[in-house]
Parts: C-alpha cells; structure tokens; sequence
C-alpha cells in the first residue's frame, strides 16, 4: 500500500519539468489516488493522450483550450473536466495558468 | 456506470448550502472519482468526520485550520491533503476560500 504524506505543503514538494513550458508536482497519493499540481506557460501544451486512469482536473488558474474526444472548447478558472478511462484529452495553454489533477488509481508511472 | 458531463463549466453547475458558512458545487464524477468545490466563509467548518473514500483536497484559495487524526496544522493556497480511508480529518476557514475535494470512489451519498 503506497502513500504519500497526509499534509501536503507546496513549498516542500519537489517539481519535476516536462518540457515545453510544462512542470508537475506530485502533491500526494495512495492507491486509489493522485493528486497532481500541473503549471502550464502560455503555449505549454498537454499533447493528446489517454491512459486506463479516471482523470479530474481543476483549472486552479488560466485559460486552457481544452479537447476531450473530438471537441475542444475552452475552460477557465473554476472550471474542469472529467476524462473518463482510455478516453483522449489534451490541453493547449492560453493564458499561463495551473491545473489540478486527480488521478483514480494512483499513477505509478509518475513515481518511476 | 454513472459519469457526468466531461466538460465541467462552473457557472452552470448548481451550489448546495450545507449551513454553518459551507456550500459545496458537485462539478463531475463517474464511479471511480468525484471532484467537488466547496468553498467556505471566514468561521465556516467541515466538522471532524471519516469515511471509507480516499479523499485528496486542494486548497485554491483561503486559510484553513486542518486536522488529520489527532494533528492540527494551518494550509494555505497551492498546499492540499490526503485523507486515507476512515481516517477523521476536518477544518475550520481562518480566511474565506475554496476547497477543492476528489473523492475515490464516488460519494453516492452526495447524489441522494
């Protein structure tokens, strides 16, 4: 059973960067969930992808242009959306901004 | 297999009051995750409580006195927690703010 810290301090949480004005940090987790801080300079993309996971995402700041299947639209501050398992999403970053991730299961793959 | 809309624009999303300086806005879910906004009043609180969901909470915005078992410590924007299953955790809002909830697996609780 995998799990992170119960109080997740940003200061103290290491940042890892993705290229193409993209960096993610890795808040906290077990099992059953991730919880990932995603910040995005304007023109930082998320390519299109899928994964097994059910994804949740927060727009905690910014303007993203945002597809899920074959429809974009955009997405602002208080906004979010739900990827359902294997079903492609991408972001495009308008306006440079953070995203909030939830992931169910965890991502192991961002552990290794 | 329950799943919201993918697209989760918070203008269009209904609030529930919950009392005591809480409202909480379901903004999407299906059976693995459900991601909840709550935001709270200066005073307001989310009594100490436990359930068999993992929760994971982000702190968009506000001042929050956070308790995880028999620990208390302060959070603020950008820092979050992990609740494990059935472990009690409550706040109390120092400074009005916004709480951003996932649960793993859904909270059917919360649709009746």
């Amino acid at each position: 059973m995998k799990q992170s810290h119960k109080f997740l301090y940003s200061a103290f949480l290491p940042w890892t960067d993705l290229g193409n004005g993209v960096r993610r940090q890795i808040m906290g987790y077990n099992d059953d969930i991730m919880l990932v801080k995603v910040e995005f300079k304007e023109g930082g993309t998320g390519a299109l992808h899928q994964h097994p996971h059910t994804q949740s995402t927060f727009v905690a700041s910014g303007i993203f242009e945002l597809t899920i299947g074959k429809e974009t639209r955009i997405i602002k501050p208080g906004d979010g959306f739900l990827a359902p398992p294997n079903v492609a999403h991408g972001v495009v970053c308008i306006e440079k901004g953070t995203l909030i991730d939830t992931f169910s299961p965890i991502r192991e793959d961002f552990l290794t």
